[in-house]
């Protein structure tokens, strides 16, 4: 193995098994054995376990910084919403272990919650934040909608339709094929939810074809 | 301590131990150290660790049976909708580990999901999804609603106001004297993204004056 080899054996290794068993479920050795790389290159690359982990934590929410792309986007806040849905779905398509460290971070968090997760989070969840309040002074969304609580109800959606999975595939299919179905419902809901009475007649009749 | 003091001690100890640290990172001799209690009677009361988790794992996922409740309050799919948010962060404020368990299920199965965990989630996504049906052919909600994907919506707003505390208490406060609020936030959203055109104007009239 060359040197970029075992950093990136380490990572990936790292991934899987901190997904699957969390930080402290992991012992060093197991990571060197199933890396196979000496204990002193993880030492080397990362200064140690947890440094692994908090490169593996990273990199895992690096990804959250791509919702600058969508704030930069226009300035229209129905598509600004719509762009947040089926990105969010595709950031759990491309990374199956984005869920557990996202899910287990916010229930156990680790000493890497406040530098890592809660900022990647906070990040996003203030952008749509504005971009609702936006929504609200243009006069396309409620004056008593709750900003905060509203993209909370948004993120849910989105989230908990890839969380629930496994409980739900006795009930639906979760095929990607299916995903931009699915940005067209969730956003007629959460649009429907949240809009003027006037724009929202507007939305459902340009997003209505999509619905099954 | 008496056998039945010894019994929840175990219980309450597990349901801790196993919530930060899931089946694989709890070893029965930790279990046993700190409810005080020798490892005989782990495995006399639960026949060992596994039969331990799965003890918690049936406890906690017990309140999932209250959705019988709810069904059989009614034929008003609005109200027992709005009976579904309120008891769902009930069940959230009852039991602060409820959403570890919950989680690291969906995301980490153990051998247990497949018997209790996957059963209580789907009854609950399959009697509201029978809601949603009887308000679509009540002519309440839009007929291109797909049921289950709208209530993995409803689910998702709900249980990630929960998951999301963490990140977002530099946002909003989570206060639980804020829940009755909401409650009819999220009724709002939900109804007005599902409901159809009339019964809508309804729905914002009589919830309005809860929202902030």
């Amino acid at each position: 193995m060359t040197k970029a080899e075992c950093r990136n054996k380490l990572l990936e290794v790292g991934t899987q098994l901190f997904a699957e068993r969390g930080l402290h479920g992991v012992s060093i050795r197991e990571l060197s054995q199933s890396a196979e790389a000496s204990i002193s290159m993880i030492s080397y690359y990362f200064g140690g376990k947890e440094g692994l982990y908090s490169a593996v934590l990273k990199e895992q929410f690096a990804c959250f910084d791509e919702i600058e792309e969508i704030r930069q986007q226009g300035t229209d806040p129905v598509a600004m919403i719509e762009a947040y849905i089926r990105w969010t779905l595709q950031r759990h398509r491309n990374n199956p272990y984005l869920l557990r460290f996202y899910t287990s971070e916010l229930t156990n968090p680790t000493p890497y919650f406040h530098s890592i997760v809660s900022p990647a989070i906070g990040k996003v969840i203030g952008i749509l934040a504005d971009i609702v309040e936006d929504g609200i002074r243009q006069g396309r969304f409620r004056k008593d909608v709750n900003a905060v609580n509203a993209v909370l109800a948004l993120a849910g959606m989105v989230n908990y339709y890839v969380l629930s999975t496994l409980a739900t595939e006795h009930l639906i299919t979760h095929s990607p094929d299916l995903d931009e179905q699915l940005v067209h419902q969730y956003l007629a809901i959460f649009m429907g939810g949240i809009m003027s009475a006037e724009p929202q007649a507007e939305i459902t009749a340009a997003s209505g074809s999509a619905d099954e």
